[in-house]
């Protein structure tokens, strides 16, 4: 293509998630001459509400983390805008296969849970070189440390309650980090009733159309020191001063011949690429089950939680160990082999309860993700025995008139959830890096910073940033740079 | 008295309760001439179980907390001694004049005071300037951040579940700095069911009986660089070469012509006198209700929290203030004032599921321990509408047979239960200036400790560190010094 072609913008944005959307209203204030490109036929990157049912199901994040120190939320607060904000945390309902709620508090599993997230919080902050395993096996090390004080369903069934943080992280719990596993609540989480797409849209609202490029994918980015280009499947050519990546992490990851992979003329330096290489991605999914009626018990619940089944023979290793003061050691499991019903954990969010339809949205993590997201058809049956145990009466149970399912696994522009760490791996590295860019390469989106870190604000302040970095440098706002 | 008189050791133990029984079984396992002055004509100090009832009860600690970070209670586990531990922390049962365990449920109150807690530590470790408020004060701020999103009971009852923390603390929330009124359980809390005395009459089994002094009461200490000499109210006289001093916080904080008040020769040195002016000492009291039958409900329940009645007058300031956008401000109570039932949050342990009696165990703070300890019969008059509200049917209600008080207000040689801080104090200067000691002169006990401050294991392990101290200054041990 000729030179001539190029299209020249102070600022380009690669990608318009809530990151970049919000990279681009902090520039568009100060009047800054940048445009938006972005892969999808749509805003909003991995918000994404759908409104094709009864009512709006969040398919990307449900709530407002971090509520006390998340200055997004602070001015969803302060704003006029009819947001409907809701905690949805009361105490959940957690049920088993073949147990209640009521046989788990009777167990106090919760009780030893909390020890246990305390024990894994220790291990690694008394000591600094302790080597990093999957949660898995930590829960195996405090069963051995705790073996004369716990009860046998205590010590089978604090590891399944520990399992819950595989539906905050998207991946399974031998494929997770026990060092950063545990997840710090600053205040409680808030569900945006309405739909967490509001917030993307009175963005947008803000912005002229004119800068905003959907279905605009760019394959191909060189930059040196003194220009910044970028070439797009469609054979367009842009030129920038600077320039604002807020592809996923899973793009940065993808080889450049792969859809949506990028290639970097020079490459990425090695600083980058290593921490990069050091990092997983989630595969948290979510398929939302509509009803002609709320069959199931527990109107006023928020959350109904399903406590995946121990392998049963797991727990005669694990008990047989323990009863000779031996550590127990557990066989992989095979990842090939088809997931069953009451093999991982599944958060079930009652939205009879929080919306008033009869519909409830089920999590999902890793490799059971990808099995559903390809067969949509395979979610029903999968999740319906675990479903049914929540209705008074097994006749009770109605099949669904609807099923939603996330498809993020599949999108080529995703692939997957948002970044997550295998034992390991080290985030802190891979923000550090990215933070500091490369020149006028900049970074932003939930794989670029540590508060807010694969949340919504965090995404959202790591946009707002880097149009302060981009401010500052182009001497349109005082004021020093936050890293 | 004449200087041929003075009986000589190599070291003096000041106090035999947990530290100082520590300290002296750790430095006869090495064979140093020691001996221990008791004031009391038992001992254990704040460690006293009475067994005059129907079971055994603790007027002193009743747990062995952070049992995750617990070499104590690591000892005890592993130990032979029958202790019959219990970990009674299932969910409390919380009740309040007019409400019941599930209104407060349905109000969602505990999820609010987890996030005020969660505000109260952001406070201070995001602001490290910021003025040390009173726990009630703190709650005001929360409140007002959150004044939109928090409904009329979260704003007027999380804070008086936040006042459980005076039953931690032996002080009342306006007298309670809410910088250090947070307290992070490092592990689950474990009763041990026969008695926290075995944990002494184990020490005390290990130790010649003729080097442990009762009725010791040490009125005068005169140390220099070479000597250290210790008078009796009883007129004996004592040299020594090392000296631990574990008797409480409290006693340190006397005039020496008060009852079991010290004159130091010469006086403490400002780096400890100035600290120890700036630290509290709280005043937990233990009332003990022996019943024919177990008139309450919930058998299994192992604990029971009386949540105090906001104020009316305050709840409607409070409410009217945040509605108009305001903080809202409170006239401190009058603590001359008798405090009436309700006014205070009570926890209640049931005995009857930890020990099989029919007795209940009511905690008390500040103002109202020392009431009560004063008039002992008053203690089931205050109690009795507060329990009341456990029975099915009033009818149920039983008087006592037997009412067994703390008394640790009125002890000349306790003062009260252990160290406390009120606003604005620092306990860190304290127990870096005690650990450092004076010379030869140290210092154990509960409040001279960091890990495990005011706790058993705390005392526990400061008489051991002071134990390793002096082993390693007269070369019997290796090692290194631990501060």
């Amino acid at each position: 293509m000729a030179e001539e072609t190029a299209e020249h913008h102070e600022v380009i944005v690669l990608g318009a998630g809530i990151a970049g959307l919000k990279c681009c209203e902090d520039l568009h204030v100060r009047d800054v001459d940048f445009i938006a490109l972005e892969a999808r036929d749509r805003f909003g990157g991995r918000i994404y509400t759908d409104r094709s049912g009864k009512a709006s199901y969040e398919i990307g994040p449900s709530w407002a983390h971090d509520t006390l120190m998340n200055p997004l939320f602070d001015e969803i607060v302060d704003s006029d805008y009819d947001f409907d904000l809701y905690y949805d945390d009361d105490e959940p309902y957690y049920f088993g296969e073949k147990l209640e709620d009521g046989d788990f508090r009777s167990y106090r599993v919760l009780q030893v849970v909390e020890e246990l997230k305390k024990y894994i919080e220790l291990a690694y902050f008394q000591e600094l070189g302790r080597k990093d395993v999957p949660l898995k096996e930590i829960c195996l090390n405090y069963a051995f440390r705790q073996r004369k004080l716990l009860s046998p369903e205590q010590i089978i069934y604090a590891p399944q309650f520990l399992r819950l943080l595989e539906l905050w992280h998207g991946i399974s719990w031998e494929a997770t980090s026990s060092k950063y596993a545990l997840v710090d609540n600053v205040g409680r989480n808030c569900v945006l009733r309405n739909g967490y797409d509001q917030v993307i849209n009175n963005i947008v609202k803000k912005l002229p159309p004119d800068r905003l490029f959907k279905n605009s994918v760019v394959s191909k980015i060189h930059y040196d020191a003194k220009n910044i280009e970028l070439f797009t499947t469609d054979n367009h050519r842009y030129t920038c001063d600077y320039l604002v990546v807020t592809v996923p992490q899973s793009i940065l990851q993808l080889e450049p011949e792969e859809q949506g992979g990028i290639k970097w003329e020079p490459e990425l330096p090695e600083r980058i690429e290593t921490p990069l290489d050091r990092m997983s991605f989630g595969k948290l999914g979510k398929f939302v089950f509509e009803f002609a009626e709320p069959f199931w018990k527990h109107h006023d619940t928020d959350r109904f939680i399903a406590v995946a089944n121990p392998d049963p023979s797991e727990t005669e290793t694990i008990l047989g160990a323990l009863k000779h003061n031996r550590v127990p050691t557990l066989p992989r499991i095979d990842e090939e082999q088809l997931p069953r019903p009451w093999d991982f954990p599944v958060l079930i969010l009652n939205l009879y309860r929080v919306n008033g339809v009869p519909s409830l949205l089920c999590f999902t993590q890793g490799p059971l993700t990808e099995y559903l997201e390809r067969n949509p058809a395979e979610a029903w049956n999968y999740m319906k025995p675990i479903i049914s145990r929540l209705a008074k009466k097994p006749e009770d149970v109605l099949e669904p008139e609807n099923v939603i399912s996330s498809q993020w696994t599949l999108d080529p522009y995703s692939r997957g959830s948002y970044a997550a760490c295998r034992p390991g791996d080290d985030p802190t590295d891979l923000v550090i890096q990215l933070t500091r860019g490369i020149g006028n390469v900049r970074f932003a989106g939930e794989h670029t910073i540590l508060d807010g870190a694969g949340a919504v604000h965090g995404a959202w302040m790591s946009g707002k940033r880097e149009a302060k970095y981009i401010l500052i440098k182009t001497g349109r706002m005082k004021g020093e740079i936050d890293f």
